[in-house]
Formats: C-alpha cells, sequence, structure tokens
C-alpha cells in the first residue's frame, strides 16, 4: 500500500485525504494546530466562509455535503444596504440558490473527524513542518509541544498547507518555479452582531448583508448561533483606512456616519476592532505545482484567491474531487495523474483568480455606479427571457459546475451581450416590452458562443 | 559609527560596501564564496557579462571604473551572422559607442579588492547566510568549512545577496510583501572559443557576435585573453531545445546545419555542451524592497531581469551610487532614505525589467523579419537627421544615464513615430532624400514630447 504523506490538515487537506483513504492509500496526514477534540479552535484566519454548489458537489461525493449543510446557514441573496438608509434584496436567483454560511472550524472540525475515521488514515496534530525533500519524498515535523523533531517518508507528499506552504517555500527554490504572491492594498476586520436577547437574529437570517461603501465596506454572514461575524474592509493607506482609523472616537465617527444602522447591533465595537489585528487578502499564483511524479501542490497552496467570491473553500475542494478522479483514471500512475491534474486545473485556478479580483472591484461599487445598475437590470432581464442560455456569471460560479475557464470565458461573452443591448435605441423603454425578445435574441445569436454547459 | 551589515559580495553588494564605507560607515560585508585571493573562480554564473556607460559612472565615482575598463574588451557594435552564410555589422553609433565585455569573476575580484582596502570595511568569506532577523537587524552565518554558526547584529541591514536572496525569502513572509519570479522558457549554455594557435582572436575581437535563428541563438562575447565565450540560447521543450539536443551527433548536427561557421572554432563544443548545465533566466519584481528604516534589499535580489540588455550588473550599480546620493541627502535619515530610494528606483527596475524581457525577443528575430529590418532602417534615418533630437532606445539604455522609465517612455514614443513614418507615401523612394527632413520632423513634433533629457 502506498503511503501518501499530506501536509496541512485545514479543510483542503481533509478532504482530499479522506478522498485518497477511500482510495485505498495508507494517509498520514500533518498539521500544525492542536488537536480539535482536546483544543480550542486556532485564530488568525477568517472565520466565516461559503460554501456552494461546487463546494457540496466534492462534500457530497464522501458523504460530508450533509454534515456539512447541518452546520450551516443557507443565504438565499444579499441585502444590500444603502448610504442612504434604504435596503434593498438581491435574490442569487429564481430556483431558491443559496450559498451556504459556514464557520470555518466548524467545516474543519467536520471534515477532520470524518477523516480520523478512515481506518488507513493516522492524523499527526501539532506537528510543523520545517523542511521538505522534495526528492524523497519526506518531511521533517517539529512538534509544537514536545520540540521533538520527526522525520517522514512517504511513496508521494501532497502540500496542502495553505497561502504561506512549506511545501510549495521548498519547491520555489527548485528548477525553474514560476511564483506570484501580490496582496490587495485593502483588509479587514471582523467583529460580532450577537443574537438579540430573545436569541434571535439581529438582522434578517438567510441573507448576507452588504453595505458597500466605494473603497470601503461593511459584509456580514450569519452563524449557525444566530450571531453574524461582519467584516469591515477598508484600504490599509488613504482616508478612511486602517492607518486613520484607529482610536475609538474615530471608529464610532466612521460606523456613525456610514454605517448607522450596524452601529447598535456591534455591542463590542471597539474591543473588535481594538483587540483583533486585520487581515490582508493575497492571490497566490504558481507553476508547475508537481515535482515529477512525487509531490503536488492543492488548494490554497497552489492558488490562494481574494475571499471576495467565496470560492476560496469551493475551489479548493474542487481540486480534491477532480484529483481524486484523475488518480483514479492514472490506474495509479502518479506521473501521470500530477501532469493531467495541473494542465486540467492552473487554467482554472488562474481564472477563478481573475474573477475574484473583479468581484472584489464589484461589491465595493455595487450601489455606486448607476452604469453598473442598469446593467445589472439588463442582465436579470436577459436571464428571464432566456433562463437555460444565460446564466450570469455569479450564478454559473456559484450554483454550477462549469469549469471556472468556461464560466470566465461566457462572463466576457455576456459583457460584450449587454454592451451591444445597450445601444439599443429607446433601450429603457423597451426593455420590459415583449417585443424585445426577437431582438436580444438576435444579438444573443452573434455573441453567445455555447448553450447551457453539460457537466 | 554606524555599523551596516551587506549581505552578498557579488558585483552591486562589493561596489555598495565601498559606497558606504567611504561615507564612514562601518561595513561587514559577508560572502559565501572562498576568499577570492586564495581561491578558483566559483562557477555557476554566467563567465561574461558587459559595462555600459550607466555601469562605468558609478563605477568611476569611488575610483573603480579605470580598473574595470582595464580588464574589459571594448565592443563596438554587433556582427550579425545570418543564416545564409552573410555577416553584417551593425554599430552601436557613430560616435564609437561601446559597451565592455567583461569576465564577471575578474569583475568581482577587482571589485572586492577595491572594496577590501577600505579602512572601515571588513569582508567576511565562505559565509552562508542561514538566518534573517529583520527587527534586530541580525544575521546568523554558517561558515561553510569550519561549520562554524556565527551571529552578526548591525544598525542597518542591506540584502545585496542577489536573484535568490536569503534576505529577500524573510521578507517574502513578513507583511503583505509582493512578490513575483518567473522564468524564461529558454535556457543558455556556454561554450568556449580559444584564441588561434597565433594568439589572436577567432572573430573580430571588438564586437559581439550574433547568430539569431528565431527560437534559438548563439552570442558571443570577446575575452581579454582573446578567448570568447559563446552563449547557445534554446528553449527548454520543442525542438531544437534542450530537451532534444543531447546527444553528441545531436550537437554536432544543430551546429552543423544552423551555424556551420561558428562549429571550426568551437574544439571543445561536445564537451562543453555535455559538461556545463543549462542556465535559466528569471525575472523577479519585489516590493517593498525595504523593511521599516532598518533593512533594504538591492541589486538583483530586488529587481533581478533577464540578461538580454546587458542590464543586469549595470542597473545594480546604478542602484548603488543612486542609494549613496540618498543617503546623503537625507542627512542620516536612513528612514528616509530607503522610502526614497524605493520610490525612485522601483518603476525603474520595473522599466529596465520589461524592456529586457522587450529586448529578449527583439534579439532572436533581427534577422527572421524584414520589416523589423525597415524599422531599424527608419531608426536609424531619423537618427541621421535628428541627432539630438532622436536617440534610439537601445543608445539611451546603453550610452546615456536616462532613466530607464524614461527611456521606456522615450522609447513608446520612438514606436509611434516610426509607424507613422511607415504609413508615407512612397516613403522608400523618398527615405533617404533631403526633403524627408520637414515631414518626419513634423510628425516628430507631433509623437516626441521632449528634446534630449539634460541629466
Amino acid at each position: 500500500m502506498e503511503t501518501i504523506l499530506v501536509v496541512g490538515g485545514g479543510l483542503v487537506g481533509s478532504l482530499l485525504s479522506i478522498y485518497l483513504a477511500r482510495q485505498g492509500y495508507r494517509v498520514e496526514l500533518f498539521d500544525r494546530y492542536p488537536d480539535f477534540r482536546r483544543a480550542k479552535a486556532p485564530s488568525g484566519k477568517s472565520i466565516n466562509l461559503t460554501i456552494c454548489e461546487r463546494g457540496f458537489t466534492s462534500l457530497d461525493r464522501v458523504g460530508a455535503g450533509d454534515v456539512v449543510r447541518a452546520i450551516s446557514v443557507p443565504c438565499y441573496g444579499r441585502m444590500v444596504h444603502n448610504a442612504d438608509g434604504t435596503v434593498e434584496f438581491q435574490p442569487y436567483g429564481n430556483q431558491r440558490e443559496a450559498i451556504y454560511s459556514v464557520s470555518r472550524n466548524n467545516l474543519n472540525r467536520a471534515l477532520l473527524t470524518l477523516a480520523i475515521e478512515q481506518p488507513t488514515l493516522a492524523c499527526h496534530f501539532e506537528h510543523k513542518c520545517i523542511e521538505v525533500d522534495l526528492d524523497g519524498p519526506a518531511v521533517s515535523f517539529k512538534h509544537l509541544r514536545t520540540g521533538e523533531i520527526s522525520e517522514w517518508r512517504g511513496d508521494r507528499l501532497i502540500g496542502a498547507d495553505g497561502a504561506h506552504s512549506a511545501v510549495r517555500l521548498r519547491m520555489q527554490r527548485a528548477q525553474r518555479f514560476d511564483f506570484v504572491q501580490e496582496y490587495l492594498d485593502q483588509g479587514y476586520k471582523e467583529l460580532n452582531v450577537p443574537p438579540t436577547p430573545e436569541g434571535n437574529w439581529a438582522l434578517d437570517g438567510n441573507v448576507i448583508h452588504i453595505w458597500p461603501r466605494g473603497d470601503y465596506m461593511l459584509i456580514g454572514f450569519p452563524n449557525l448561533d444566530r450571531s453574524f461575524t461582519l467584516s469591515l474592509h477598508m484600504p490599509f493607506e488613504g482616508n478612511p483606512s486602517f492607518a486613520t482609523i484607529q482610536k475609538p472616537e474615530e471608529v464610532l465617527r466612521l460606523f456613525e456616519t456610514s454605517f448607522p444602522d450596524a452601529l447598535p447591533l456591534v455591542p463590542n465595537l471597539i474591543e473588535d476592532f481594538v483587540g483583533r489585528p486585520e487581515a490582508s487578502m493575497v492571490t497566490i499564483r504558481c507553476f508547475p505545482w508537481t515535482y515529477q511524479d512525487k509531490v503536488t501542490l492543492i488548494g490554497d497552496a497552489a492558488h490562494a484567491i481574494v475571499p471576495s467570491y467565496g470560492q476560496g473553500a469551493n475551489s479548493g475542494f474542487e481540486d480534491c474531487s477532480i484529483f481524486a478522479d484523475i488518480l483514479v483514471a492514472s490506474e495509479g500512475d502518479w506521473g501521470k495523474a500530477l501532469r493531467s491534474f495541473q494542465a486540467l486545473r492552473k487554467p482554472n485556478a488562474d481564472a477563478i483568480g481573475d474573477m475574484a479580483l473583479d468581484h472584489f472591484h464589484e461589491l465595493r461599487y455595487l450601489v455606486g455606479d448607476p452604469h453598473f445598475l442598469l446593467r445589472k437590470r439588463i442582465e436579470r432581464r436577459i436571464n428571464e427571457l432566456f433562463p437555460d442560455r444565460y446564466i450570469p456569471l455569479y450564478n454559473l460560479v456559484s450554483f454550477t459546475n462549469v469549469p471556472y475557464v468556461e464560466a470566465l470565458r461566457r462572463g466576457r461573452e455576456q459583457r460584450t451581450l449587454i454592451d451591444r443591448v445597450l445601444e439599443l435605441p429607446d433601450l429603457l423603454d423597451r426593455l420590459d416590452s415583449e417585443e424585445i425578445v426577437d431582438t436580444v435574441g438576435a444579438l444573443m445569436d452573434d455573441t453567445v458562443t455555447h448553450p447551457v454547459y453539460q457537466d
């Protein structure tokens, strides 16, 4: 039985380990955090994330989907809190499509619990990777409590150790490794909205709340305990920014002027703001992901993306099921499997990385730009007229398993189509009429090359 | 007296150390290689490079220019060896402008010799950097012969440790460090052309020789001992490539068909080819270059570029003199100096990085594209008509101290001007006539915004 060393017991490392153990591999899974069964949750990472269709597709195949659904809150759309105090609900779709808000720790515990149940899997906690030998492959770990150093040797090595991957750092020094890490000039800080005294949501509980204010914004995710996690996104420099908003009175003034309806919901605003560090957001791209027939990176270690599209975990989960499929199709030929995996997934990882950066800008300016809102209105109308032929980009990404490259390509076609619709004479008078069907249909024949993707 | 730790005693580290010692700083210079006064030359790096105007400007200011001129071979142009066996000499300019071919080792020894003479400078050889503490700043080294570990603490730390900088690797893990390393899909291998039995150059000795063949090429640099160093540039994959050309008969066949006039000049072709590894070429960009008021990267550590433009060492030397000037102007305020240095130099480093990549493509296709040659002919004519207003981009980069960003900007304007000239009716009939002066002059007034740069 081949032994696979998996470095990193986060979301992707634990799900991939389940897949590999199910295929009969001996899996040695290493994580730097203490055993979750007798420890407090680790901190420092975003405490909320959302799982959508493609994440669940990969979770369901190992029976983890329902476990995750049970600890998640479905959100059926965005509630936009405008600067003038009005709110506007934007459903994600017409079929009650939902993304699922879940705590990263709860999700990780659920996956690790399932991983540990696999008979051929052993999980080693508090193991910090200190040295990687790509040729072995072998990895040395320091036990963070006892200080003991141990070296593990395996047949294959998988670096599922996240955006700051130690396995990747070793590959970076190997032959011709292309690498990019690029930070946004914005960061975010998390604030807590507790349940009401009656134990209810303080805001509508089955939606994502957004307060878009241009360069900065507030975004809120519901938690299972009926609290919300609010993330305040701001630039690191400028005004307002984490450089200029630091003192309690500055924080208060920002909320009073920009988020007055949120202010009463955050009783520990000052403590949360002052006591928590601002998180940064990075995009990581690299190539190759693999080393000979021995090593691969996967998930954030291969392709960290900014969180705005909610696709970090989803793309990582998709990596796992696709990797598992390729491994089966390669009949144990790891060289072939690793080559296929990076050839298939690298373009998709680049595509979602680009779309996440685009979406980062879109989220912030949702409300500020009437032209953008007009485009959204046109998009909804086209989708209404041609529900099978026109699925908006957000929905392709979040509610289908259409490959990211294909979604990106179709998103570009959709932009061209909307550009052309915008050129129609008397557009606003005609947009809601019946006769526009033929006109838009003809433009669509011109610009949209593929019908619905068949997966 | 402040102590400056300089990691890396290569070209930039040694020149910068001279500048710093001259300003009265105590300099501790660390290099991983053995003391050159009692050791063989290190291998693995390109053994030839060229120094041009901006390099000499920085060398002359500490009295190193003439030492370097004495060990260099001036080259007054390119000799293009065409596939049909014809050769064409392209002078760099009309004033016998030259770039100077020099051995990297000889150049490094010359600079280290001068560095060691500085009374406040100590050079520590065989010191490999193993740990960097940015906050100290402090650096730990392992002595490569004795194995001894030593920690050095200073007031400032300068990472002049090249494209694979250990100081930068530490900064990469610090807050929000943007980083890119990108390899070309081509590499090169060095071959030796010995002098003739009579002790003469086997080819014209005061030129750079180029055999451009599209995807691959041969380029030759004269050495002081009347040998040449030939670099065979090829893709890593494809045909021909380092993947397909490996056996002696494959190497021979490539030279027989593509470089027949070079073949008799390389008596040890097979040994050189088989015995030497192919070198790769990387572009490195990062930001910030500095950490608080304590640390800066400089030279290749901050901005490695591909070697095609011959600007790697020159841009690094320019870093040194500019850094020295900024340090004086900042009156010892290192925080201010480091901020000014990266603000001024980062755009210039990006510009020469981009131009080097452009030039990489240009060099390979010099001969293949009649359109390109027509553009070059037009450029020479414009330069002839307006020698003060139109200095070709290559000459701006190689024979002036015009900042790289300004050269890049003017190169773009020059492209536009040539595009416009190409649209003139009956161009070829008129190009060499007198009357074209006014026409081109008018187009130039339209497109070229600055007269000659005043430095």
